[in-house]
């Protein structure tokens, strides 16, 4: 286990309905010590990327993005989010459908701070289904710029939002992946991302063989 | 001119109607230097006060709090807002009327972040007429806990958030208060706060002679 999923077995708290509760120290009170951790963390997984700016979205990707942003010496640009806008020309606006929530959010960026020539990493603190990652995603890629990476806290890993955006191509390092958790018992399972590493770089080399097989 | 000063005066921008745009290095982007560099200045300024938790509220006073923090070496909570909630036995929730906006917020903190022992630095973005710090003064009141201090970056001297606070004799400091502006010339006048400070002591010295005197 890592220091992250170290301090989610001492002091996270198992609910009914598949809930982690991680207040105490990542997003409600924020153990700033962690948060350094997790950023110097952010740093050595994604040190080979030209990140110049982290995006993430209000209200608990705020603190862990600022804080690893220290690490990465980069400002950091918040998004905000709404579910009714007045729509404005200066804005980049992603609707997001919440599968969860059943209702339409607004991811909004205001569009001076993106462009072009930025490469951003997207940090947030949790990723379920993924609906504001996508938002983020989708302004980031409206704004011509490029996504190097998303770093995440805490990855549910049951549920569909970090497979989509693998999927997808898309560089997603979670600090910790919660493969299932017991209400009853309060165990958590980790996924070993040491193993799961390997046995994607397996996967990977036997398409690379198939491929080149059928060139 | 302070470092915050300088900067506002360099990068930020005065709109009708007395609105005063941070968002490039503030509260939409943030620049980390910045927000470093605030966060070692309230250390000097409450050097003197027990701080063990810095309160603040979502979204654009987590990273100053946040960054802060480091310097104090404690740990931050962040109050929830919300128009509607579903009151909660585990929560300190405070009813908030906005003059502006006219409407009720509810500020949130879960109960068991705040108690009798903690001795809190309140810290946010803006002070304009003070309506979210009301709350957070009344959420670690009911706590029980001890107000050392407030902190913020922004104040706008001309609304009465920061007497009326001052006046109920809370140690607020402000690391640049605006106390006037011109959306014409984008002009921004300062409240030259060592000539204030002084100004305070002698109205303090006086009223301390004029009780000596009645005794």
């Amino acid at each position: 286990m890592n220091f992250l999923e170290e301090r989610i077995v001492k002091d996270g708290v198992v609910k009914e309905g598949n809930v982690l509760k991680v207040d105490s120290f990542l997003n409600h009170q924020m153990d700033i010590g962690l948060l350094d951790q997790m950023g110097a963390e952010f740093k050595r997984r994604f040190a080979d990327r030209p990140v110049n700016k982290i995006l993430t979205i209000e209200a608990s990707g705020i603190g862990i993005a600022c804080i690893a942003a220290r690490h990465f010496n980069v400002p950091v640009v918040f998004a905000k989010k709404s579910q009714s806008i007045n729509l404005d020309g200066d804005m980049y606006v992603a609707e997001v459908e919440s599968f969860t929530h059943k209702c339409i959010n607004h991811v909004i960026v205001a569009q001076k701070f993106l462009g072009p020539k930025d490469h951003v990493l997207i940090i947030d603190d949790f990723l379920a289904n993924g609906c504001a990652l996508q938002g983020l995603i989708q302004i980031v890629q409206s704004s011509g710029a490029t996504v190097e990476g998303i770093g995440i806290a805490v990855e549910k890993g049951f549920q569909s939002g970090g497979r989509i955006i693998r999927n997808l191509g898309f560089r997603l390092e979670s600090l910790a992946i919660v493969d299932g958790m017991n209400a009853e018992t309060g165990e958590i399972r980790f996924r070993d991302q040491e193993k799961a590493d390997t046995e994607n770089t397996v996967c990977r080399e036997k398409d690379i063989c198939r491929s080149a097989t059928l060139d």
